[in-house]
């Protein structure tokens, strides 16, 4: 297995993302591909043995318009990885940079999935029994009920066979649990999915999310991630107020130390940073995308996650899922 | 001034709601109208002077459908109030009752304001400095851009005339901070709100809703109901995570002790509904929504926020700032 790793446009620099995918290959039997600077990785990796060195020189910025970054920087890690996997040199690929230009490149250079009409950026939260998969989580603002049946049976595809849930199960982002809840575009994907091969469990509501009673969570981008920047800022906000009172007395000072422990696990379990990435779905080949300050465990888990999705054939799942689905069905 | 208080449907019993409000007269020169069990309010008010009771003995409950609800059930709490209220027999209208019932109560008795095209539920959140009122938080699941810009003129007056804020900054929920984010309505409303005499400052993302940057933020009930209740559930979440680890040890429980404090704090800092309640805005009379389980507290403030409400006549200054805003568009 060879997988293209970007070493370009992470916040913590290229050398973590070269530990993190050495580390990785300890699990993973596979040959990393980096994509970077080749004089800074050639001198890096002088005392390794498994590994490729494609010279890329050009990072795409997040504040760039990444259909257009892509097109004109040729020579980025992005684009020159997209071309590589589109003509089968590698089996995926991983990358810290943009979301937005690695979405563009597999969207113009990789291309999707036949009968995908849509991409999906998806997104694991922590939930009491694991993680759950919130799908889409900002790649497409309006999206029809049809695009939303799609992303259900992706993510069920990558929850059964990346996540390791067996019947994994399927619910839509909804304002109340009881169907006929929403707005027009979701009532009609409840109806959808009602009638597909899937384990639909109904509607689930924000609260809910971290509960456990959905092991995916279908939405369209937009509403996938304003609850994905709530997330967010309310754990970020509560953080930041039980920090402020640590520090407003001796007592409470005292007390955090004793909870040390526990803090700190609260604090790693709501970042869902902290897993390591989220896969790109509806691309027609494994594009894993890592968080902008992937430390080295972090690079090192998103690989081990990419290895799961090219090994297990995640993509060729969702393509028999999606003809025997449409099988029974005209409307999609 | 009159008010009526309804004292049928909420969580703790109409007692509780019976002491906010007589609690709330000694800040606020008013007559309570209480709405329920006449033969209850009586021997419960026997030595209290300044009062009235409105016999009303159905209550509405949350699981019923609000508008068939409220026209079947005549001698609810409810039906009973807004006829009142439309009939100019009080001022205002306190409930903590079923949302849905309120809304369809002053939707099909009450009224709307001319010019308005759907009523909004207004939420606080707590910010870095005070509160953020988010409108529309449920009421409305599809939504066209000119509507979002009524949502920002309404939550606009009351967060100038009852929130005490002197020139509200308004934010739309969006998916990223820069013009050109969000769905097509969004896009739409984005450059609707621009050219309005409004102090619009943009978009927001659900990770910066706590920081203090706007004081107003607008959404459709949809997105605005997704993010209310991504809040609780993070919010849940996070606390019971706490709760776990404290348990887990005694150095951890004894740490908790000591920082009992500051726990709590933070626990109330994060319940959106120790505010009080919400206003619901773009009726032609002020009608404000009690949580359900509102305590003594909770209805004591409620009550002072609507008699605000009231006196800085929040519906006129509505009326006002719409036919200024339309005078100068023809779009809306």
């Amino acid at each position: 297995m060879k997988i293209l790793v970007d070493t370009l446009g992470s916040d913590l620099g290229a050398l973590e993302i070269v530990k993190g995918a050495l580390s990785a290959s300890k699990e993973l039997e596979y040959t990393p591909v980096f994509l970077g600077e080749s004089e800074f990785l050639s001198s890096e990796l002088k005392n390794e043995k498994n590994y490729e060195i494609v010279s890329a020189n050009e990072v795409i910025e997040n504040n760039e318009e990444p259909a257009f970054a892509v097109r004109r920087k040729k020579n980025s890690s992005i684009a020159v990885g997209a071309t590589l996997l589109k003509k089968n040199e590698a089996d995926g690929m991983f990358s810290c940079g943009s979301t937005g230009a690695l979405l563009a490149a597999g969207l113009f250079i990789v291309g999707r999935i036949s009968g995908i009409e849509r991409a999906a950026i998806s997104v694991f939260l922590p939930a009491a029994n694991g993680h759950v998969l919130l799908t889409d989580c900002g790649a497409n603002m309006d999206t029809k009920p049809d695009m939303l049946v799609q992303f259900a049976i992706m993510g069920e595809s990558y929850a059964r066979l990346v996540m390791g849930k067996p019947e994994p199960k399927v619910a839509l982002l909804n304002v109340g649990a009881e169907e006929g809840k929403g707005n027009l575009s979701v009532k009609e994907a409840y109806e959808l999915l009602k009638s597909r091969d899937l384990n639909f469990i109904g509607n689930i509501e924000g609260r809910d999310l971290f509960s456990g009673a959905a092991d995916v969570v279908v939405a369209d981008g937009f509403s996938g991630n304003i609850a994905l920047k709530t997330i967010e800022g309310t754990a970020t906000s509560l953080m930041k107020e039980l920090k402020e009172g640590i520090l407003s007395s001796y007592k409470s000072k005292l007390g955090a130390l004793l909870m040390k422990d526990v803090l700190s696990k609260v604090k790693n379990r709501l970042d869902y940073r902290s897993v390591g990435g989220a896969p790109l779905l509806g691309l027609n080949k494994p594009l894993f995308k890592g968080h902008g300050s992937s430390d080295e465990r972090a690079v090192h888990n998103g690989i081990l996650q990419l290895g799961k999705f090219i090994e297990r054939d995640v993509i060729k799942n969702i393509e028999e899922k999606l003809s025997a689905n449409l099988g029974g069905n005209n409307d999609a």
